[in-house]
């Protein structure tokens, strides 16, 4: 009886995009391409490059067929995906190096490529960074269309699928999810990504379940099996029983009734039972994310992250560009506030002429404000971007990385010589808002200093907790270390809000603390006046925040401080809180 | 006049180990071994494979004949030198890596050596910690080795040297260091090499001027030109010109004059104008440097560092072997007592079965305390050779990388387990005392929290720095953001010391700003109990330290935690202090 099908059995992946989808296996993708790696005699040389650059073509004129079928289903705003793409055929590393290995060791195309590939996966693995690392997978995908190319297979594009189905496939590029029809595609999963990658955060925005990073998928099951996925925790079943079906069928409803009641908050303030407002924002980057914004009751833009505007590209993008793009999102958005983080990554010497020598990760250290500071005309161009879309709604923007006051005051220098360049040529908001995010320790430590120069903070919370207890990679042997709860950062956390509150300025959390329903008391009893997150979690949040008081959330907050470890403090809010809103967390 | 030889020229290189030495140049290898990869033909891959072979056995008989010839002239406590080199020879990376490029890929012997060297100089260049990175170097010399006799080159050995000589070679590793005959050769200039590489540490050891990592020095120089070489300020001079040689004769002679003067401090107290002691130790890390604290006059070894004990093996040191180190050193400094370090890098999976594969750099996370607290069986270990050490003098023991409560409460439970297991069976120091680097940011803020777990803070400025300014790497363009004034170094400094005086334990500092006499005033006046350097600067310290008041310093310290940023604090601290103490810095 437990089990109608003896293969029943279940995959753990990374969960993408939370909802549980209950469908047939479609597979896009039945296999990697596969890649033998072989010494050419000299005189086929020139066939092999004759080979990689016709390959190269092939997937240019593919993406740019997809370009004009996008701009036709979608309009404009998704074409920056297909166009990373398009400048990543151009690369000149990807291109020389590749070319080289042809040349030089005398190997064949394929193997030549996939040299290059495993050359820009080890750079990519090595970086700190968990965003950017992620943006690996954008070259290993344009790198398998290109393969595809040169052996001749073909990839059945995603809009021709019938049935409601689940999409199998070894890895779904940002532009496949654009195609996706949600009427037939249920969800999907894949062999590769992981839960920051730009396809998956697209399937967050467009709320189309799906399971990533299970690494062998395309190659355990078969067309025609049934799938059961839960984006939330990564579970894929194959061939349910009937015990399992009715469960998630079961989770299903609920997980679908929790998610419209939740949606019944979207226009309920955001409030304590007493009447204390806390503002709930939403983190994008991309623009297709604003409408999941508009949706979840966000009010306003808390963090937009800039720097996909700077990825896989040989050049930096212009003012022109810039200004595009953040003028349109402003507008999308208007009359509630967007707040832009300038540049937050190793700019154009880690991203554009990717030099990926053997010492490349130094070059890291280099990154964000630090490195804006050193390229000022870069720095200029984006802060002229930033000012001319603050005409078409409210603007706010800020420095991330800021470790001391002398880069504060350089950077609202540069601010100022750019405003006195604009004046008269085009219009801006004369009083901006600036701000600084509080990520590093020593900010922490001399934030009563900082406060004195900025309009407001906002808390990186994943990079404050990593660098506060030095965790140097996210690295799954250091997960247990991560510890939100270390009364070390509890400590800074208060000492970041008091420090602003003391100089009459405001404090947010936009790291995935904020996010995350069970912090809500300690961050709302600490007293911080906003939090942004990814827009689906607005809802929740904003629940468990209009069954708090303040007095209450004061309380937890101070118990909260008084563990001496993590674990206590786990220990405590998981008992205790847990207990008081025990239902608010389905 | 002002030069007699035209070509008089000035190289800047790293400053490696103090002094001024003139001399004639004697280059003892003038090239680097070149090295063409190609490849060969499938029948000549057992040839190359019996070359490769061939060359290791031969680097081995040299290297056990150069052990002979140091146990009688030096004795037996530098074998560990030459030692760490043999285990290279054997080990399984660079042996079986090599191996493979010759037989799958058709590389040839010297080519495919090389390819591994570049492998493990990629995973070195890429490493955090500068210490490990420049354990990179010792591979270098070891394939240097090898290559020479796959080629047939020859090494003339440096006690052959005749004559006061300047050896310029491209590296010299530090089995060569040993064999210097300080009568013959005046210093040292080479063009690899960092500060913190063995040979460097040996250099300044033995007081034997050196400047390295020239780069291209060797090609630079000719057999019989002139060179000044100034070991503080990395200055190389080529054929000076006779105002430069009179200026430099007397910079060697006020030199020397001071090194005398200052040797005169070695007995008197370490103590302020009004009669405040502080405790001013000796950092090592190998035995061959317990010399050089005794005739600075340290009071002790504030910090063995425990780690070259376990750099380029495959298996983990015995109980037995780290017992015998740690039990000589120990006995060779007492009565004066001996803090000793538990292991502060990635073990053995960084360091023994180096894993080279992409995902190399993550697994550096886990390191330290987090590394012994996943590895009890190796962190018992050495506890035990700890413990028995301390039959023999006063040891105290500390652990790196703390950074929370529950970290210290662990390693002190399997501290209580070996003392238990110790017991009527080996003598040791029931009351050990046992304290903790305080050098990540997270031990800042829960300062008072861990000085209730303890017997003492030892502070590691140059980490903590790192981390707290998150100066993710020793990198040359981060390097004007490592500003040991930041507030919030100064802050931080002040915190740990209040707290631990708060708990009635004492906080010392070993990290790099201890020995840096400009900061004295300000750690003298923050109220640190105990400073632990690099010998050779514990004299220039004391000296400073007895011309303070304890009141005088206070101010220094209060004044220079009022400033917003380092450039100010900077400025205050080079202005006024030096002014106090303008000649006492020469």
């Amino acid at each position: 009886m437990d089990s109608e099908k003896s293969e029943s059995r279940q995959l753990n992946g990374i969960g993408a995009s939370a909802g549980i989808a209950i469908g047939q296996v479609r597979i896009t993708d039945r296999r990697r391409v596969a890649v033998t790696e072989v010494l050419v005699a000299n005189e086929e040389i020139p066939g092999e490059l004759d080979r990689f650059t016709r390959a190269i073509e092939r997937a240019k004129g593919e993406l740019f067929a997809l370009r004009e079928q996008l701009t036709a289903t979608h309009g404009p705003e998704h074409l920056c995906v297909i166009d990373a793409h398009l400048m990543l055929l151009d690369d000149t590393m990807l291109v020389g190096e590749t070319t080289q290995y042809i040349e030089r060791l005398g190997i064949n195309a394929e193997g030549a490529l996939k040299r290059t590939l495993g050359r820009f996966k080890a750079f990519f693995d090595g970086v700190d960074d968990e965003y950017l690392r992620e943006r690996g997978s954008d070259v290993e995908t344009v790198v398998e269309r290109v393969l595809r190319h040169m052996v001749g297979q073909k990839q059945e594009p995603l809009d021709n699928i019938e049935g409601k189905v689940i999409v199998v496939a070894h890895d779904l590029s940002p532009a496949d999810i654009l195609q996706i029809d949600k009427n037939k595609v249920m969800g999907f999963i894949t062999d590769l990504g992981g839960k920051t990658s730009h396809s998956s955060i697209l399937a967050r925005a467009f709320e189309v379940p799906a399971v990533v990073g299970l690494e062998r998928v395309t190659a355990e099951v078969r067309e025609g099996d049934t799938l059961i996925i839960d984006g939330a925790t990564g579970v894929v079943i194959v061939n349910p029983g009937a015990e399992e079906f009715r469960e998630y069928l079961q989770k299903k409803q609920r997980y679908e009734y929790v998610e419209r009641e939740l949606l019944k908050l979207r226009d309920l303030p955001a409030q304590t039972l007493d009447g204390h407002r806390m503002r709930l924002k939403g983190n994008v980057e991309f623009i297709e994310e604003v409408a999941s914004v508009h949706k979840h009751g966000g009010e306003g833009i808390g963090l937009y992250r800039t720097e996909m505007l700077f990825f896989n590209r040989s050049k930096l993008p212009t003012e022109e560009e810039q200004f595009e793009a953040y003028s349109a999102l402003v507008k999308k958005m208007a009359p509630q506030p967007v707040t832009i983080r300038t540049l937050d990554i190793g700019g154009d010497k880690c991203l554009t002429d990717l030099d990926l020598s053997d010492e490349m990760n130094p070059a890291l250290g280099v990154r964000a404000i630090r490195l804006s500071l050193r390229q000022p005309e870069a720095f200029k161009a984006q802060l002229r971007a930033i000012l001319r879309a603050s005409a078409f709604g409210e603007v706010k923007l800020f420095f991330p990385m800021v470790s001391g006051v002398a880069e504060v005051r350089a950077a609202k220098a540069i601010l100022d010589e750019v405003k006195e360049e604009l004046r008269g040529k085009h219009a801006f908001d004369e009083k901006v808002q600036v701000g600084i995010m509080i990520e590093i320790p020593s900010a922490v430590v001399i934030a009563d200093l900082l406060a004195a120069e900025v309009d407001f903070f906002s808390v990186g919370t994943n990079d404050l907790i990593q660098y506060t207890l030095a965790i140097d990679r996210t690295n799954e042997h250091l997960s247990s270390l991560f510890q939100p709860l270390h009364p070390a950062v509890l400590r800074s956390l208060k000492t970041i809000v008091d420090a602003a509150h003391n100089a009459g300025i405001e404090a947010s959390i936009c790291g995935e603390m904020a996010a995350d329903p069970e912090y809500l008391p300690i961050l709302l009893g600490l007293g911080y006046d906003e939090l942004s997150m990814n827009a689906v979690s607005i809802p929740r949040v904003k629940k468990i925040l209009r069954r708090c008081t303040v007095q209450e959330a004061r309380e937890v907050a101070r118990k909260a401080l008084s563990f001496a470890t993590a674990a206590e403090a786990d220990a405590y809010l998981k008992g205790e809180i847990a207990a008081r809103f025990s239902e608010s967390f389905d």
